[in-house]
């Protein structure tokens, strides 16, 4: 069995190849330039833990595990020109650095060859990972939606940001699991425990996100601080605050998010703490981790075998970076 | 054996259902409403085509067939985007109707759905259907890539100019044929001149729709006669009249697209005439008719069969609208 960091190593010996021909170059280029920004590869990692929690890694994990990590690059692609990012992970975008229509095709072309990988698998999985994989897919799309539509919209409920959430992040890191899982033999009930971890643990990585946002200890967050409050973004702790702070406060906030005023990012943080939506936040964290937790409980393999799992785990909802 | 009319009726009796689920409205009501504009489904049927060549037609064609049409859908929802064309089949493009993110995202859905329905067909095919699918839907974008990049090029080669046409536009033609013939349990010789056949009517269709956009009849092309004169397009007309012209008529030729001066259109046609593109670009298309026609008559089937592709051929490269 093997750690996070040991995965992600052959991962990336794996990974780190051309997947794409060398004409024309004004399209490939772009892709392998994306492609070549890194990243933590985190998907990828936990497709292949799924499959190792079930026995040794199977070849065709691989396969898969690089079908996941392409299928989200064409999801940051894309969702880069949506919201008009100029850089990623540090440097330009595509659309940046390239143009518009570049970028719309590089993403489009590297989703088409996720499925040339899901071909390569042996033929007993084919139907199961490929259903699977398009449901995934189509709700990644749907959680992007959503999350644009959230944005023209001025409340925002708790479970439909939940919902949001879930379809965007989470359900890719359930079924890159599951994945993993249907490869290694695993059966249903514990496929769908696995799925129904990475689910939770998904929900539980995104409170964190957007705790450390507003909390984040500014040395070690590595992004500016407050960002989400500039960008009125609404996140779990802006929703809770929305619902939780008395009339005064309810009506300073809404002021602050239509008025843009100075030190805008220190009064809608003394008004998260003024309603204790921290305390909340690590709350709702911890439920969504407990969740967790129990479904791999009920995971039906030596518990041994879950070491890695729990590391990572631990790894996504307890960074402070 | 049907014809394309009584196949293209059942065609549309299959695929004129609801594609995607009903929420979020916001991204599935675009798909919907971009299916709904309707078009020849002439991919789908060629599908159907391929596999009634062979025998009675397999349910899986119908599955097969409709991934093709959402296929080709996506990549005109994406194109249209790309070319900011505000219209399509006289209806209002999704980007217009919408914006652009939802196109975007809308296309995404499409070709992740399209990957749905191949699901469904026969394991013993998937394979194969899967590798075609990927190989020609990539072929397909990069000739879109290529038709991008030579609107900022101020030459063109005639054999740049095919092959960027074969891969956007006959490829899809030819693989759709082939994909049929694969479900028929066609032999690979056989598979492979009925996707010959498709990818050179594919190109003599091309050539036929350059030569109507200057030589058609008014009345009938249903378009501005010159459109692509206007837009300063390059197609088979111009490649050629660059490379055939005399030198006095070439320099006019390059002043028209440069200075876009008055009557442009009844001028370059009449340089056209001059240096006999109408006549050169006839005798282009009975070629790749020619070689079409050849791979079809290469095929191991009773010739009886193969009447509707040539009833097919011939609406495709005949038509004078």
């Amino acid at each position: 069995m093997h750690s996070f960091e040991e995965l992600a190593k052959q991962f990336t010996g794996f990974f780190n190849v051309r997947h794409f021909p060398d004409v024309p170059a004004s399209l490939y280029d772009a892709c392998e330039y994306f492609l070549g920004l890194g990243g933590k590869r985190i998907r990828p990692v936990m497709c292949l833990m799924g499959n190792e929690l079930f026995g040794t890694i199977h070849p065709d994990a691989f396969e898969v595990a690089t079908a996941i990590e392409l299928f989200h690059n064409f999801t940051l692609i894309h969702d880069d020109i949506m919201d008009k990012a100029p850089l990623r992970r540090g440097m330009q975008t595509v659309h940046t650095k390239y143009n518009e229509s570049t970028a719309l095709l590089g993403g489009d072309v590297m989703v088409i060859q996720a499925y040339e990988y899901i071909n390569k698998i042996k033929t007993i999985y084919i139907h199961k990972i490929l259903r699977l994989f398009n449901k995934t897919a189509r709700q990644v799309c749907e959680g992007q939606q959503l999350d644009m539509d959230f944005e023209k919209k001025e409340t925002v409920a708790l479970d439909e940001y939940i919902n949001m959430i879930g379809l965007k992040t989470s359900v890719l890191m359930g079924a890159s699991l599951q994945m993993g899982a249907i490869l290694g033999g695993a059966g249903e009930g514990n496929a769908k425990n696995l799925y129904e971890f990475g689910l939770n643990l998904g929900i539980a990585f995104q409170v964190q996100d957007d705790y450390l946002d507003a909390f984040g200890d500014p040395k070690k967050f590595g992004k500016q601080v407050g960002g989400d409050i500039v960008a009125n973004k609404k996140t779990f702790l802006m929703i809770h605050a929305l619902e939780a702070a008395t009339g005064e406060q309810k009506e300073e906030l809404q002021n602050i998010i239509t008025n843009n005023p100075l030190h805008k990012v220190e009064r809608v943080i003394s008004i998260y703490k003024s309603c204790s939506a921290d305390e909340w936040a690590k709350s709702l964290k911890e439920k969504y981790i407990a969740a967790a937790f129990q479904h791999l409980e009920d995971i039906a393999v030596l518990s041994v075998r879950k070491k890695p799992l729990q590391q990572l785990a631990s790894f996504l909802v307890q960074r402070d970076y």
